[in-house]
């Protein structure tokens, strides 16, 4: 029987090296004559620049180059829409944006450099509150956005700060709220946070003198990264070459632009030399990339038995000073805002708004948290007045195998209501009722329980190339970065279980794009799926050829012979008495010690739409969170006593590092929800980018917290896997708000769930109105 | 019309990096905590190691490790032979031999630690000269050395210093010999030089905490260096990986195991850091590698019609203390050392010998510039003797397309006619009688022609990876190291042909073992055969594959379809009325900008034998030199009036680059001709390891030189090429010394030509002896 490797809990394969720290992250990327960058940023949130006097700074020994957008005029990036200068071009648009950038000797010299040079602004009306934006009066953050290069999708609004709106339609909502017996409307707000990744954004870029720029970075997407630049800069794509870094951490915020194009510009100007720049924490939290904040108004119907009729969903999306990624986060969210249930008719509509605040962007499930605040906490509002069981009420409407979803795409593989029973049954929803009460009168227990679907970028290539190196251990390459999700060890495994060699045998590098082919991005879940399906290809393109090489040496057509176990043997029906060939000897008899075998793979799923729908997905992912809290009415404390999450993996590739996401993003989930939240002052300064004012939780903070995964094997993916990495974070904010609604009758409808909320909830309850 | 690439003179894509110094050559390459090694060296030839007492040293600040042989017992490198300890075990074999290692915080400490290590010696006899070393009184280098590891076409010798035997016969010479009217018998000394790089040997090396090595190394085998440390460590391909940088010259010095074991051994004791060796010039000269000193006897029959009846040629190579490529030198070499002539008998062999001398290894031509040296001195001395015109001989014998050569190899694509008859002409050899004799009476004029063949590593395998990028571009990934040859510029044109893009679109990188696919080396002069071969399949298959795409889009099978000039349109003959496509709009149609395609390339060339000789070779080298020299008959000063050199290049894929190799060829065999030597006093130490005692031609040295290519198009090369990085140093020495002797009678048969050989030569004719 081969040995198999796929679905053992394997040790990382990466465990080693990050263990004792020498694996490389992009601080720790050192190079020969290497300069240090810094950037000077704009004091104001929206500003004229009136002049720049950088005169002082140019005295200062050891500084090699000082940049301003004057440097690059019209150049303009961005993925989905190019509205991204290198360096501001005329105004500054939110407090934090890159204004002149210095390159030194050293890190020393460019912070004093800094704080030598002189920008004279002048201050014009700024608007931070994505609702107000969206008005006729509202100052505008980009004059003419809509002449900017978009992707096709987008439909920015003219003379407005409206950069897209987003719309799916399913049915006819006015005939399902007609057939509705009750209908329920509600706002709901999901608050901005910051990823908070324990390494810092940033990147060493070099120009070499042949005019092409090598990037050292820890982008999630070394080919978009390419790509953007290439646009960019008007070269070809093979001008750029981006050698992919470990990550310590991304959860959204380490692709798109970012300090990227500062680096390159400075990289311009300094007779070849390498230029690094490293955020500071500050930086990080307050001019990089935050969680999108978003209102949401859910809008349902219903009949008495329960069937929703009819859902429109209307968000708002704060993107901030610059697109980045919130057109599409704002598309991708939109089409996933009604959730994992069966509703006919269907109503969906994002807008995507320019403030002069930090940019916005991805964030670890690319806006389907902020839905799924909202789709479950009105799901939980209906089920509450309505007087039914919240669970009951979702089991009523859940996706099940073959329905249709929301955006009219025939659902297969879906494990949510297996999630939804396992985490009831975990957190103990059936006994919830005869749980004991705190000993404390003045303490109140309650139980929530949430559901979360979400769509993944489609469609989108990854390739990956598997060398069968001469002694039968193979070199697998791919453009997947390694961002801590384990994707390494997971490619290990998919090579060596169809190879049929130890998983000790197989290599996986990380991403170079002058060698490694293509991958759209480490992204959208889609590592696992995507990827281990070309890695899945590319490796039975090998045994295919290993077969047909044997065939040669066996005399006997390479179909009769299966490669297994590391050797290749004839089929059992093929009746052949020939002894097996190791890997090893096949490569020797024909090619002594000098042969390889290429093998290729390339995954492009693309999904059929029927017309009725447009927004295709070639997997969803699903998952429940249940929770558990106690709530002390006194101090408006939330106590969480446990938080479960049951995650629908398809098929586990490896089962630890699975569970390892699971719990991550619960414990994300519940940072986000109850103690993370970015504070601005009236001018657009953040008042808490710091990480001793900025609570993230700690491994104190931490519930009895359990973690399942379930199977429902997915047709499509490599070996049944699903990508998981988004979506564990997507309903814990929900869970935890309906337990303390549970606990106490306080309906939050603001993130985050904090003890002042609570007071004031219960304050209000006290005073007859209804909470909030 | 498709715009070609092939063929053109593009300037070399390197050139840019190259000429603003910011190219990364072996030196250059600083990692973050990167530490320093040194090595201490055997002060004697032949020496047991009593003790070694390395305290001294480890009181030093800043010495992280210090490594002897007894760290790695029994751990044995080497490619063709495994006699190599990473440091000396027990005995030292040659002045150089590494005994103790030091890496240290920096190159200062480390030099100053290595002089506080004592090591004790006890002095055993040793040998210099391959003929005593033959003897069985002699001393023996490697006790045992039948028992090493070996590839098998090694046949050493027991209890002897013969590493190994190569023979290669045809026909039967004693009935060639009997069949000739005369036979000549004479031996001729070719001398020990060094390679001499501009670029010293270095090396960086790294074990991280996973067990894997990474070297950052000018190794022109990036593939099989990694081989190499494999079985040396026993380790599989995958826990080590090369990466390489640019090679500032190798000429057949940069491969094999030089200071990489050495660098391996610290990386294990410093706690995962980099270590970084470079040699000293010293160190470069004495105790890296050299190019073999070599006997050869050549005993030819003739009739008196001047067809040659049969040769037999028996070499004997000094290998220095280690096998290194010393055994496939000689078995290569051998097999060439009859000349490129038609031989019907013959009989060749080479004893490659162990003596305590520094290591000698490939040199350009791969010990074929000895033979050569051999051969034609051997045709010049019968001309003479005989009283034909040299070139009239040669061309009376030469080898012509389908003819058998002295391997019994049918010849194809051979040039080797056409380079005698164009050098011939361009030195005015018709005329030579009638040339004007020098002003003063002392000096003579004289000249000389030569021609040389040279086989290449058959079978060997060259594998590529093409990546077609979304915009259109290439990136070309390959194991060939750019060594200075111009390979990257090769590639590109064939890759540009191929695809029908311009060359500014394709990027060809240097080698990274765990993401560029295998290659044998960038040896053997195959890069432009092997590897052109391997990057037109890949790129051929990409056109492939875009034709089916195209086919898709167009509704008609790929076959109806070509891919030209960068778009892919109908075959002539397809009678579809369809538009041209270009690249980029099929990559867009099908995948938008997520696409690209995979091409490969595996190119393994076998040549069948039948069985009468054993020594293929996929193609031949061939080209010829002439020289016009003026003798100072009172001082023996040789001035080289003209030099040319003409050079069969089967068709030059960039013609100027081919140039380069031919003109830079002629200098290097005429620096190894007139004034580069070694010289060991008679305790084996090298007494003139610099480049102030060591005379290499300076451009202030280099006479008139015209260099030509000649077409004789291959039908095995990539449009016709063929490889001539080797051959093109081979005759200079042999058409020197024949011009020297047609200017004043004195026949030179061991190089250098030097003034005093030359002066003692008049002497002896003076007194009426033969010159020497």
């Amino acid at each position: 029987m081969p040995e198999h490797f796929v679905g053992k809990p394997i040790v990382r394969v990466d465990a080693a090296e990050k263990v004792t720290g020498t694996a490389i992250f992009g601080p720790d990327v050192v190079l020969s004559g290497m300069l240090y960058g810094k950037i000077l940023r704009s004091p104001y949130a929206h500003a004229k620049i009136k002049s720049i006097d950088a005169s002082r700074a140019w005295e200062l020994w050891g500084v090699r180059a000082i940049v301003t957008g004057d440097d690059f005029p019209g150049i303009l990036g961005g993925e989905a829409m190019k509205d991204l200068p290198f360096l501001a071009q005329g105004k500054v648009r939110y407090v934090g944006d890159p204004v002149v950038a210095v390159a030194a000797e050293s890190l020393e010299i460019a912070e004093e450099a800094i704080k030598l040079i002189q920008v004279e602004y002048e201050e014009i009306p700024a608007v931070f509150d994505p609702r107000e934006a969206m008005k006729e009066s509202a100052p505008i953050v980009h004059e003419n956005h809509h002449q900017y290069q978009h992707i096709p999708v987008m439909k920015p609004v003219p003379n407005s700060n409206i950069m897209t709106v987003s719309e799916f339609s399913k049915g006819d909502t006015d005939q399902g709220f007609a057939e509705a017996d009750c209908v329920f409307e509600d706002t709901f707000y999901s608050h901005s946070i910051q990823h908070a990744p324990i390494e810092l954004h940033s990147v060493v870029a070099q120009m070499t003198a042949d005019g092409k720029y090598t990037v050292w970075v820890p982008n999630d997407g070394p080919h978009r990264l390419r790509k953007d630049l290439s646009d960019a800069l008007k070269i070809p794509l093979t001008k750029i070459r981006v050698l992919s870094t470990y990550i310590g951490g991304g959860f959204g915020s380490k692709g798109g632009l970012k300090l990227e194009p500062v680096a390159v510009a400075l990289a311009q100007k300094v007779n070849h030399r390498p230029v690094k720049i490293v955020n500071t924490r500050e930086e990080e939290f307050s001019a990089c990339v935050v969680k999108h904040a978003t209102y949401l108004t859910v809008k349902t119907g219903i009949k008495k038995d329960g069937t929703i009729t009819a859902r429109e969903v209307t968000s708002i999306w704060d993107a901030g000073a610059y697109a980045e990624k919130s057109p599409t986060v704002c598309m991708q969210a939109t089409a996933a805002s009604a959730g994992p249930y069966k509703i006919p008719h269907v109503k969906l509509k994002g807008y995507c708004v320019y403030t002069n605040k930090v940019i916005a962007g991805a964030y670890r499930g690319y806006g389907v948290p902020q839905v799924t605040w909202a789709y479950e906490s009105a799901m939980d509002v209906i089920a509450r007045k309505m007087g039914w069981d919240p669970l009951e009420f979702r089991l009523k409407n859940i996706l099940r195998e073959g329905d249709e979803n929301p955006t009219g795409q025939p659902v297969h593989s879906i494990g949510v209501e297996e999630c939804l029973k396992k985490a009831a049954d975990v957190i103990g929803w059936e006994k919830r009722k005869n749980a004991p009460a705190p000993a404390e009168s003045y303490k109140k227990r309650g139980f929530g329980i949430c559901c979360a679907a979400k769509n993944t970028k489609t469609p989108s290539g990854a390739a990956a190339v598997v060398l069968l190196n001469q002694d039968g251990t193979a070199n697998v390459v791919t453009s997947t970065v390694e961002i801590g999700q384990g994707a390494k060890t997971i490619f290990t495994q998919i090579a060596a279980e169809v190879l049929g060699i130890p998983v000790e045998k197989v290599c996986v590098s990380n991403p170079d794009t002058d060698l490694s082919p293509y991958d759209a991005s480490t992204t959208s879940s889609r590592a696992t799926f995507h990827m281990g399906n070309a890695v899945k290809e590319a490796a039975e393109d090998i045994k295919k050829q290993l077969c047909n090489l044997a065939g040669e040496i066996m005399g006997c057509p390479g179909d009769d012979l299966i490669a297994e176990g590391g050797e290749v043997r004839p089929k059992d029906q093929a009746g052949l008495n020939k002894e097996p060939l190791p890997y090893k000897q096949i490569m020797m008899k024909k090619y002594g010690a000098g042969g390889t075998i290429l093998g290729r793979g390339f995954y492009y799923p693309e999904v059929k739409t029927n017309g009725m729908w447009s927004a295709p997905s070639i997997f969803w992912m699903y998952c429940a969170h249940a929770a558990e809290v106690e709530v002390d009415t006194e101090t408006g404390k939330v106590d969480i006593i446990k938080l479960v999450a049951a995650q629908d993996v398809g098929k586990p590739i490896n089962p630890v590092t699975c569970l390892q996401q699971v719990e991550g993003g619960a414990i994300m989930g519940m940072g986000a929800a109850m103690s993370e939240s970015l504070i601005f002052d009236n001018k657009g300064r953040m008042l808490n980018p710091t990480l001793h004012d900025y609570k993230l939780p700690t491994f104190m903070d931490l519930p009895d917290l359990e973690s399942f995964i379930i199977d429902a094997p997915d047709q499509n993916g490599p070996f049944g896997a699903k990508g998981i990495g988004e979506i564990v974070v997507a309903p814990t904010m929900a869970a935890l708000a309906a337990a303390i609604e549970d606990a106490v009758g306080v309906r939050i409808k603001e993130g985050p769930l904090s003890e002042e909320k609570v007071i004031a909830g219960l304050e209000k309850l006290e005073s007859g109105q209804e909470a909030r």
